[in-house]
């Protein structure tokens, strides 16, 4: 299993994209989390999610890792390294979700502070709160910090891929080198 | 549980006193630290303690987790995110000690290097080596570094909250966002 | 047992030889590796170690982790704070084998990337692929994230230690300290 992470903006479902058709099964986290929340606490939509009581969303969450610890072939997990909130950055990979993962190695798909906020500008098929340049270039700083803290718990690689504008073949190249 | 740091010049205290008042009991933990050794021990001053042999300091932190976690009401822990000492950057929050304490979330208090050096040379109140601004960047690097770690250790979400010289009601207001 | 980590290029030996003579020994972490796996699986060698199946890899880990366990005076332990990889950063101290060691502080030896560049160009004794600066800052950020999470991990102070251009004797000096 190899996981894939990214700062909203920095093009991660694009550079996803350009490894289609290698063999690899894309599994979102999100996604996860929210078909098994559906069945068991008949959700109607993800907001509900963060409603749940805390005790239930982290039975939620140890049913994701079960199910990706059962997944046989090769998997890319999609997930957050961070999400922003207002009591700070949440990790995407705690320590207790990462030791039940088979993982082999682990990439942030990311790009400078400037090439994010001009995709979350002319990002029409989404709506996002507009966020000052310095607190992207923090959110990525501590992305870049959380990946390390990963790797070390791992001990598996981790590799940061840069999705610079107009570079999206250099950054699925770098991709394949991890897929390989 | 809260757990507050910052680095010396930040103006953890400042910001703390902005949030007085609102049903949270503030402990230090160098504080506790100090009774536990004080009454075991039969130290009579601060410095003492970090001439105890390790096997006691051991004993101490051991103590001052135990009390912690039987703390039932709104608490914020007030601690260093680490300590600059010869030997290094000495973690505040050591894997050990933060896996035995409820944490719901965690602060780092900062600011500009500049305005760290500006506080240090003008406060009155305490003796503070001096310390090249290259000396003061790296510390704080090295705080944010370890805040991401301790988030993925416990999973809990890390805030980094700037108090910039001449704006500390703003950095009230980020702290308070994390109480409610 | 002080552990001590170097960027390729930062001078590591350089500073490591201005210790000798303190009565610490100084062990290599990849040499140990090389020893064993020579011993179990006959290797003539050292590339021949990474072509070893991953289950046998970490074998000889763990002997390695249990010699330098059974070792009872001062020792320092050379080795990568990570080894940069096709797949990403790879530490060289995961938890798993840093839980194992006796560790009392950890140092990084670094220098600015204009400088580790400088010197792996002038370097005549090693062929090392070109990289550019970029990488190399990147390398560096990510071992000082590193050595946040193995001393949050550890709970033992990690100083970074600058081996700048003709300042050899001041990365010595601060090496010392950590020795004394």
């Amino acid at each position: 299993m190899i996981i894939i992470m990214g700062l909203p903006g920095a093009g991660k479902s694009s550079v996803l994209s350009g490894v289609e058709g290698m063999g690899w099964k894309v599994l979102n986290y999100g996604t996860l989390m929210f078909e098994i929340a559906q069945k068991a606490y008949k959700l109607t939509n993800r907001d509900e999610m963060r409603k749940l009581p805390v005790e239930k969303q982290k039975k939620v969450q140890e049913e994701v890792a079960h199910r990706l610890s059962q997944e046989k072939g090769k998997v890319i997990l999609d997930t957050h390294c961070s999400i922003r909130t207002a009591k700070g950055y949440l990790p995407g990979l705690p320590f207790s979700l990462l030791e039940k993962l088979p993982v082999d190695s682990i990439a942030l798909i990311t790009a400078t502070p400037e090439e994010v906020m001009g995709r979350r500008k002319t990002d029409d098929t989404r709506v996002r709160d507009p966020e000052p340049i310095d607190s992207v270039r923090e959110h990525d700083m501590m992305n870049k910090s959380l990946l390390a803290a990963y790797a070390a718990h791992r001990g598996c690689p981790a590799r940061i891929i840069y999705n610079h504008d107009g570079k999206l073949e250099e950054a699925v190249r770098q991709l394949k080198q991890m897929l390989e």
